[in-house]
């Protein structure tokens, strides 16, 4: 049997979409997927936002919580905080984006380093107890997505 | 709170894809979805189908049971069983395929009658205890699908 | 310089969709495209028929003939007349659609013996001399399949 | 009889994916498509530059000549010449792509206000005299822009 890891705090310079910070601490008892991406990265536009924002739809609030997280590690000097508010703005992605902190010492941010992640689009899944139960680099499937999900909820 | 209504026998004539027939009340303790079709009926071909096939690989046989009901109620002179062996074989749909009966009485078979189904295709869930959660004409997305299967599994 | 040949004469037992018989030699000075399929065959449900649809949509009836052919050549027993009736109506297939003839010497039909047909979806395209620029089994993008059709119109 | 207008020149502060400028007065002999895009359009990244993309690899370099037109009128602040070039980056656009020339003096870039472009994406068809034969904001069918062209690679 696979022991679950707790999930690390996400270590973000700047919520948008929130009038507050977020702290995974504070979400105990509810699911959480996070969305990791970055918006000039193809795959993230075409399948991981789109299908983050189908999840946002279907679940209900007090079941599940979905974050984005922009972890950019390339192409720094081309995108801003601006590029990513007008981003979020014309995709209508209405749930909280964190931006993933980079304090200037490597190309890879902060939270990207903590949790290992290889890449964008990267899908976290979050138990009630904040145990990670999926970290995956790519597409996952709708009918798999909702039903680990669900399972998180019906815990 | 809505009371959930037991889940009638199925009346089928023969199966196939299978070694012997089917009841649902043997099946008691599993999930079951059921894809009611019509194999010259597009929405079917082009949704409901194809969808089954990815429920049936994505969950175990022993969580969830999948099969499919061959709802015939127009075309009766267009269709026989060799139509329908032919279309599973071609369309390699290798879960149990029950055939609706029908006794000549009604253009409507006998299972679509008790169950009252309005066309096809529809998606029946039918949870651990024999009771109907779900009966959707038309599509239901691959995300809230999966979502309501595993409901009934985590149950 | 590739040397065009001549599209032979479909030899078909029946036209549906159609009030009267239809020969090519009646049809010089027109582009023709032919979809050749079965009924039964995933591929030409999923994709060679929908385009088909869709040409036939686009471009004018002077311009551009479509017609179907209907190549059983598996699953004879499987397949009457009457269950291409249907499946034409449910798929709302208007053009007209040839029975290609089987006289019962061989599995495969007379007109795809003829050109030699290779399997189901094919896309024959024939010039206003009648001559196959195009005879294509699978699916044909629909960017190409446009520019090649008003290659033909054009010329 | 419908008149054709002029194209008129393109105003174009640099070009990216080309050594030198492009004027459509030295394109004469070649029909042309210009696809007008906002790197942070979502139907410029989900369908018109993925077209754009497709007609480029279809059709010869000869007979066509595939332009992109980055007319930003929106978001200014959030898009530079480098968020441009990190997105044609990662979107394997390769074709020669125009800054559409901005000099302060109104949020509508200069070609946009020539062309009276309506929004993006925003399609445009240059026939080999250099008449404008199609300006269209959204989507062109893939088979209707594949005999658009062909069209114009015919006269």
């Amino acid at each position: 049997m696979k022991t679950l890891t707790p999930a690390p705090p996400l270590d973000v310079s700047e919520w948008l979409n929130s009038q507050h910070g977020i702290s995974l601490a504070s979400l105990r008892g509810r699911a959480v997927m996070i969305c990791a991406f970055q918006l000039l990265c193809p795959a993230c536009v075409e399948l991981g936002l789109p299908q983050a924002k189908r999840v946002r739809t279907l679940f209900a609030e007090q079941d599940l919580v979905v974050l984005g997280l922009h972890t950019l590690f390339e192409h720094h000097g081309a995108v801003t905080k601006a590029t990513l508010e007008a981003f979020l703005h014309e995709n209508r992605i209405r749930f909280p984006v964190g931006i993933d902190r980079n304090d200037g010492t490597s190309a890879i941010p902060k939270t990207m380093q903590t949790y290992n992640l290889q890449g964008t689009p990267t899908t976290l899944l979050i138990n009630k107890q904040g145990l990670i139960t999926r970290q995956h680099l790519g597409h996952i499937p709708d009918l798999q997505l909702g039903a680990e999900i669900m399972a998180l909820i019906a815990e």
